[in-house]
């Protein structure tokens, strides 16, 4: 339930390079139907065979879309549709095995056995290059599949158009409505032996086919278009040399997806750019040095993997891109990122990037800002890509991934990224913002995840306070400091948890702390939502009826139990990513762990994240405990594996808890490194005995960004029970707005 | 069945604003529906109601497509259909009457009598401008229709989008599929008083909603798109003023089409865009002058008039266009053109427009090349518009239309033309171009237009020869002569009239001279088709058996009877159109009537084409006898007017028959002029005793374009009867390839 897929590609690349074992079906007609949540990533480890490889996939959503420009090598008949994965024979897919499998770092390979075909992919950052071996003699051909998606249905490809530029270079596009409303894929494909003859099928009648009718368009016409066209390209089938094909994509046109091609590609053999592709990844993944046991070593670079691949490289080698408007523009001075599963990645992710990644995190933030510039609704990105804007989940968060970008010192223009903040929390038709505003919260009433979003606005109303307040705005902080405390409005008193609340002030009633549908929320229940207080731990104790209560009601969170009626309505969630009533699968708890730090118990945060760590990240096949989003689960496990998690992002601290390794070395940039240390640190010996931060004695229960940013050595000295004696004093706690 | 349009443009305008009065239903799926050609340019004057005005029209053409950006101004409840001409109430259309009606050039008027809406219309070269006064207190609401087509049916729109830029602007596009493949309309639109609200209705249910759902997106959400979209934007009622609407085109962007609406309009008032596009048709219909009764002056310039609609410009004000590539690409240097009906307008328009308008034909030759370089066959236009190729009709000949360029001495870049005309007529699956080639005429069994094509492209080759001779290249002009030559390979030396052959060199049995459907003919039948040679009229009468026979054909075509059911196979023509088996409505037979200038009898081309003139073009609702074909009819019509004919285009030779005014003034250009005096020439004094150039006597059947170019006064003595001593000898009468 990861949502990953097993392909090639290198970190941020815009091209994922990557098997399709199955779509959902060309007549599906609702976004939730089960196949087109099984197939967000395209691949699903239990499938016997694989339709093609296609270039776009998004790594780790909830929702389907992409699996663009499919390819598949075959011999034999011409078969133009897919077949089905009970009778493989009545299309172009071929079964696989496992077995012949490889995949690593910007490599993938397998054999397709109905075929006898072996295929080896790898990738730049805008073009997947493809090496078929076919057997000898065999009739070498690719089916090109202009209709193939991994969200399907019938209308899906608006139009799709292919060139045939020459014997070994063809150029393309496809225009396609899905989750991206308006999606347009440029492409150029060169062969690295000439096409002897091809062809194609168009599944629909055109309405309207003029005087095409000249010519004989099914054989060898250059020129192809159509809503559902399949094309076939042959090869000689004396040459027994592989099949090399490199296929490069971009937003813009055909030239910009010629260009790429040669400026990434031009020259390169097959294993050259599979060398390219490792060593861009070395260089990532190396950021990050660590010791410990094989099983661990490999979650934490799975983690790191996973946090490289969305948000990807946009903008053409050029910097053109098309813009949320539709229309070209061109990137100054930086690199276009798209895939913005902001929900989701504004906890750790991008908080991540601004400390092992900031050059990118401040492309990052500037495509963030030009979003802004052609949204006609003047909003940052909500869940945007590929130029289009798909309003998922809530919240207007990326106004967080500004304010923490900001707070820690990116060179972005911050003139430009507040009045951006500002106007995305004020537009009025919204996600019910104009009654937020009017009324301190969303009404039950009129929307049915109104307390996460009241909840998850305050938040974002608070990073806009921050950042006013560091930008000496003081009339604009004022106003969102009044925002933020909006939290208190949907505290029902007497059962001091959250609570759905009406327009007319009334709580919902009847009230369950365990349902998530139809009580307010969204992908969490009363019981997980009512600690999504970041940034005013201290105001959110208070509302809990003090300290007492507080421990008492994290410990039940963890502990109590969560009955199948409810687990069944947590979304995108395995039973592992569930810990009693504590659910990890999804984001909205991704910080509670970390709040013992506001109390007398902080070591039960040590205890805890070591749990999660264990439970809901394995080194094995279903490793992950629900879908990666996008980078946001392992981004979580990169921070708790180093000891300290940003609670609320925008502000300068990370709140400690406790290594999960007895060394990491993690490269800030520019020669820089934090080492971490924590030499006896096992599963037993989990507890943080004391903290020295470059020798010295450290007796807060965090630190700051600001605090290691030059480098730093932070050295955990860890014992096999907790120290109860290392309490933190106020000023010693982390930062809450009401002190 | 002239198939123009009364709305308002300025001279080769991008955008034609005009009533479309009907449109071809939704239902309907193929091209010849008997609607679908009533409505080429939306346009009948028997229609009752009015569905309202849209900014794109072909004019003159036998196909449908365009009707772009449909407005409509209406008060009262919400209808977003267009209803039915016989139940106007069923939708948003109105009644008019003719009474109401001011078309003049650059301006249109009527009133919408359902309600009560003064409409006037007036245009820039990009951009259409409307003033709609509605009854006093009236709610203003203006309708566009994003599903609006011409030629329309279920799928025509590939994907539309709008956006509302702030309270007076919007933008938007759609992709379209019709005759032309793939047509990409951007838009700006800029209202002169605000939006109160606004709202739209998709006619199709979206396959694929997502987290659109959040927005009540029917009512005053910016953002608006899907495949079926109708929007109504409403005005404040009490404002009195006229609501003033400024709609600018691009076929790159939005950001186009607004910096398009900047340039062309910003600051300027509804009657000052009016002056000025008077004033830009002034200037271009003030090139000639002209002294006769009314109803001939009409006629001339209304002829003038149709010539400077179509090619239309095509770029942005920028440079900026979308190419045949589909890609946005800069015309650096020139100004880029569009709709290129080239099997029409290659024979008298581009040879006009090298005479009168020679900066705009230097423009088109050059947007030709840029066509011919975007072009994935290597091709120069067949019939293209919008970035698309139609394909329509038959021939290379844009070949024609570069070789009379060069032959005039239009400043374009002659190496690469060569290269264009020698591509454009290789090739091989165009129109059994390569069947051509091996046997020297395309065969019957291959091609049911196989003669008309064959004498086509011989003439066309004749042009690339000619042009390959004028550039020192003998190489490449020998293999055209040769080639030039084939039209003798599809004369049967039996009936020596062109006659439909197979690939093994038997003629088809049993034959006829007078049908056009099914012997081997397009838009012509043999005894017309059998004419057409006009670059080997020598060879040509040779081939007839001689000059007498020659003359007797000539005769009789002109004089004998086509019976209905002959008739009923020409396409396009009204029986005003036909005189005799002579059809003028169709261009095949445009150069016929000046043949007589190679034969003893020159004066019965003085006779025909004052007869021609006469019944052919009329000052009435219904004066053109067939579609004006982007001009070309009206093309023939000044040209003859002027007393002589392009018969030959891409030879520097125009022959001679009589002027039709006792005085013209035409002017070519940088002060120089070409003047044509005939005193006392009528109908009843139509024959030419003499002719003078520059005052002295002058003895040829032909005047060249190196005559005239500098500046001329041809004077023409005429009489009352032929002068049959003006005979021509050798060397006096025009060019002809076998000497």
């Amino acid at each position: 339930m990861g949502h990953t897929f097993p392909g090639a590609c290198v970190p941020h690349g815009l091209v994922q390079l990557s098997p399709d074992t199955d779509t959902v079906p060309h007549n599906v007609d609702r976004v939730y139907q089960a196949d087109a949540y099984r197939y967000c990533a395209g691949y699903q480890y239990d499938d016997k065979t694989i339709v093609g490889f296609s270039h776009t996939h998004l790594s780790g959503t909830g929702h389907s879309d992409l699996g663009d420009i499919l390819i598949m090598p075959v011999t034999g008949d011409v078969k133009f549709n897919p077949g089905t994965a009970d009778n493989p024979e009545s299309g172009y897919r071929s079964r696989f095995s496992h077995n012949t499998e490889i995949s690593r770092p910007g490599y993938y390979e397998v054999c397709l056995d109905d075929y006898r075909v072996k295929a080896q992919l790898t990738a730049t950052e805008r073009t997947g290059v493809h090496r078929y071996t076919f057997p000898n003699g065999e009739m070498q051909r690719i089916l090109l599949d202009l209709t193939h998606g991994i969200y399907n249905y019938d209308g899906k490809v608006l139009w799709a158009s292919l060139r045939v530029e020459n014997e070994t270079l063809i150029t393309g596009y496809r225009i396609t409505n899905g989750w991206a409303r308006e999606n347009y894929t440029y492409f150029a494909i060169s062969f690295s032996k000439p096409i002897t003859n091809y062809g194609y099928t168009d599944r629909e009648t055109p309405k309207y086919v003029g005087f095409w009718r000249k010519f004989d368009l099914q054989n060898n016409f250059p020129e192809i278009a159509g809503r559902k066209i399949a094309t076939r390209f042959d090869f000689d089938s004396n040459a027994s040399a592989p099949l090399e094909i490199k296929v490069a994509l971009s937003s813009v046109s055909t030239q910009g997806a010629i260009k790429n091609l040669q400026v990434e590609t031009e020259g390169k053999s097959f294993d050259q750019i599979v060398a390219e592709a490792s060593a861009k990844w070395e260089k990532e993944l190396g950021r990050i040095e660590v010791t410990g046991n094989d099983a661990a070593k490999t979650m934490l670079y799975t983690s790191l993997y996973h946090t490289l691949i969305n948000p990807s490289v946009y903008t053409d080698t050029d910097g053109q891109y098309r813009g949320i408007d539709h229309n070209i523009h061109q990137a100054n001075g930086f690199t276009g990122y798209t895939v913005f599963s902001v929900w989701d990645t504004y906890r750790a992710l991008h908080p991540l990037f601004n400390l092992i990644n900031r050059e990118c995190s401040a492309d990052i933030a500037r495509s963030m800002l030009a979003h802004y510039e052609q949204s006609v609704h003047k909003a940052l990105p909500v869940w945007s890509h590929m130029g289009n804007e798909n309003w998922c989940m809530i919240g207007y968060h990326s106004v967080s991934v500004l304010a923490d970008a900001i707070d820690k010192g990116l060179d972005i223009d911050k003139k430009k990224a507040l009045e951006a903040m500002i106007s995305s929390s004020n537009i009025d038709y919204y996600d019910n913002t104009s009654d937020y505003k009017a009324l301190g919260y969303v009404p039950f009433d009129k929307n049915r995840n109104s307390s996460s979003i009241t909840l998850e606005y305050a938040y974002d109303d608070w990073t806009i306070y921050h950042t006013a307040l560091k930008e000496g705005n003081s009339s604009v902080a004022d106003i969102y400091r009044k925002r933020a405390m909006n939290y208190r409005n949907v505290f029902d008193p007497e059962s001091q948890f959250v609570r759905a609340r009406r327009s007319d002030g009334t709580w919902k009633v009847p009230f369950s702390l365990l349902n998530t549908s139809g009580e307010g929320f969204i992908e969490g229940n009363s019981w997980n939502y009512s600690f999504y207080v970041p940034h005013d731990v201290n105001g959110l104790i208070t509302c809990m009826g003090g300290e007492k209560t507080f421990i008492r009601r994290l410990d039940s969170l963890f502990t109590m139990h969560l009955p199948d009626e409810f687990f069944a309505e947590t979304e995108d969630v395995t039973r592992e990513g569930v810990m009693g009533n504590y659910v990890h699968g999804n984001e909205p708890s991704h910080h509670i762990a970390y709040l013992y730090a506001w109390t007398s118990q902080p070591w039960k945060t040590q205890y805890r994240v070591r749990e999660i760590m264990n439970q809901m990240y394995r080194n094995s096949m279903d490793g992950l405990c629900g879908n990666d989003d996008c980078g946001q689960m392992s981004a979580w496990y990169i921070f708790s594996a180093m000891g300290f998690y940003p609670v609320c992002p925008g502000s300068n601290q990370y709140v400690l808890g406790a290594p999960y390794f007895p060394y990491m070395k993690v490269e800030l940039g520019e020669g820089k490194y934090l080492e971490i240390k924590a030499d006896k640190v096992s599963d037993k010996t989990r507890y943080v005995k004391s903290v020295r931060v470059n020798g010295k004695p450290y007796a807060k229960a965090y630190i700051t960004y600001d605090d290691i940013k030059n480098g730093a050595e932070l050295t955990f000295e860890m014992s096999a029970s907790p120290n109860k004696k290392r309490l933190f004093k106020e000023g010693e706690k982390p930062y809450s707005l009401s002190e």
